[in-house]
């Protein structure tokens, strides 16, 4: 195992320290390092905290700020927070509006949230995102697993938070955003967990894992490693086909199209994925209306990316357009 | 070789239509892809140009836009951009004001720029930088390199030319940036150039190479990977010595901290590294005043990262935080 670290244990303290520090204008890191939240709170506002295992790194605490999350609570690698985490992040950043979790569909995480909720005395809601298509079940979670989409969840209902929707009426746009947010994901190569100090699985010098999980958990299948068109093509169609209730008669939509890094993966390839996967859909009559590249929701070190395809409304699209300042997000 | 590509030969190609497309808001690729440029042009500045061998993303076209440069010209992977594609650069964003050429210190680049700034039939100037302090002459340049200090040379001068400063007044300020920036890096594995198809160096399972460039090129000596404790404090001991010409009686100093990701290191450990070289740095009484982690200069895929430090003094902290607006750096 090769890793810039000092030791497996002290590996999310020390990577929390710095976020902090370096980001001290946006975050404060709570007592016993539980949480991260925004600096300047708005007690008026829903707030809107997530969290899940680190290893994802932006998400969730490059998304704390305006426009984005109130805070954010890091588990260790792989692993969900505790419910203690959470409901001391809630007790912190939650007002009279309440509080939002946004989780993605793991068994741990949403158990985890769903205890935090009954334990919080605040006002709580909860939106479950499980937008990849690749597996209906998987080692980690019942149903579908939630990924990249996530953000695209956390930045839309940021916004409208931001700009005073209610606890109701956020959840429903999350839900709303979920349903109508498809992703896909490839990896090249294995990530590591440090704990564990060997590779999560292994592949052979021509393989890759189609439909990979943000774990490294298996996909649907592992194949002969193909050019990036093939790829996005094979991603681009599941992702399209299960996306088809919410396309209009005429199949003509506005999307968002993210092209993700699982974290080995450089920007020159995810670039070019991006490329591929939007002439692929603009081949079927989509448009792309807003993008976004970046290794945003990662697996480490893993090399390989994912596709995620949000199908947008003009509500949807002024939500995105709402100014974001985290870490992670700006503009 | 394991990448997302289509082919070797059309990997710029294909990932600069793609980077064009992700943000037409602020770019636009110039005919023949022989360069990007600014959507909107500003006649009245000085027009800064860089460019330099592709591999490096988002070094150069990342940093694009408002607030920083004009026009970046993309050379083949670890290839000087040619000297007509620089010439066009210039003839396509330089008004009366004249361009200032941010150029690495290597040798294909120095030769290219210094050949197009005489054909370009622009009022020009040149700012050459060499902030890696790891070794003094390398395999790929006469004296030391220039590696993840040019974006800080690119942002501050980026700042001065949006504030009115003339070419005389941004060519002197981007010495002085250069002048008081030092870099050092360290890689955990190799890249793989995809016209070669194989590392361009290897590395024992154990070993790291200690000072190394951003085309894998070699450091100061290879030895067994240690801590990120021990390898911040080896970084930072030699940027603050070379820099010691420039602090003050006291040695106390006000400073900008970059941590860079090579391209295949995760950012759960850019942080941590940034935290342990903050400590190093705040343990000999300096400040870090200004903050930046991410993998902005990249080498491919190489695992690993580089530690960059600028000493600040009020002016270059006020230009620092001027907005900038572009795809990979925006405030």
């Amino acid at each position: 195992m090769k890793k810039l670290i000092n030791s497996p244990e002290t590996i999310i303290a020390e990577s929390l320290d710095g976020f902090a520090a370096a980001h001290a204008d946006i975050v404060v890191l709570g007592p016993e390092r539980k949480f991260l939240r925004r600096r300047e709170l708005n007690p008026d506002k829903v707030a809107l905290i997530s969290g899940g295992g680190s290893g994802h790194e932006p998400l969730h605490a490059g998304f704390i700020g305006y426009g984005m999350l109130d805070a954010a609570c890091p588990g260790q690698v792989f692993t969900s927070p505790t419910p203690d985490q959470i409901v001391e992040a809630a007790q912190a950043v939650a007002g009279k509006a309440g509080v939002l979790f946004i989780v993605k569909n793991y068994a741990g995480d949403c158990m985890n949230f769903e205890m935090a909720a009954e334990f919080a005395e605040r006002r709580a809601a909860t939106v479950i995102t499980n937008d990849d298509v690749a597996v209906e079940s998987s080692t980690h979670s019942a149903g579908r697993r939630g990924v990249a989409g996530t953000l695209v969840v956390e930045k839309i209902v940021g916004a409208a938070a931001e700009r005073g929707v209610d606890l109701e009426g956020c959840a429903a746009l999350g839900e709303r955003v979920n349903a109508r947010t498809r992703s896909m994901g490839v990896a090249l190569s294995s990530c590591t967990v440090p704990a564990a100090g060997t590779p999560t699985f292994t592949l052979g010098e021509d393989e890759m894992e189609m439909g990979v999980g943000i774990h490294g958990e298996p996909g649907r299948r592992r194949v002969k490693l193909t050019s990036a068109n093939a790829i996005a093509e094979e991603m681009t169609t599941a992702i399209v086909r299960d996306l088809s209730d919410h396309l209009g008669a005429n199949g003509a939509a506005d999307m968002l199209l993210l092209v993700n890094g699982f974290g080995g993966t450089p920007t020159i390839e995810l670039y070019l994925v991006y490329n591929a996967a939007r002439l692929a859909l603009e081949k079927r009559g989509l448009r792309v209306a807003r993008s976004l590249v970046g290794s945003l929701v990662t697996s480490l070190e893993m090399a390989g990316c994912s596709i995620t395809v949000t199908l947008l409304d003009p509500e949807m699209i002024a939500l995105w357009d709402h100014p974001v300042r985290t870490a992670a997000l700006r503009w």
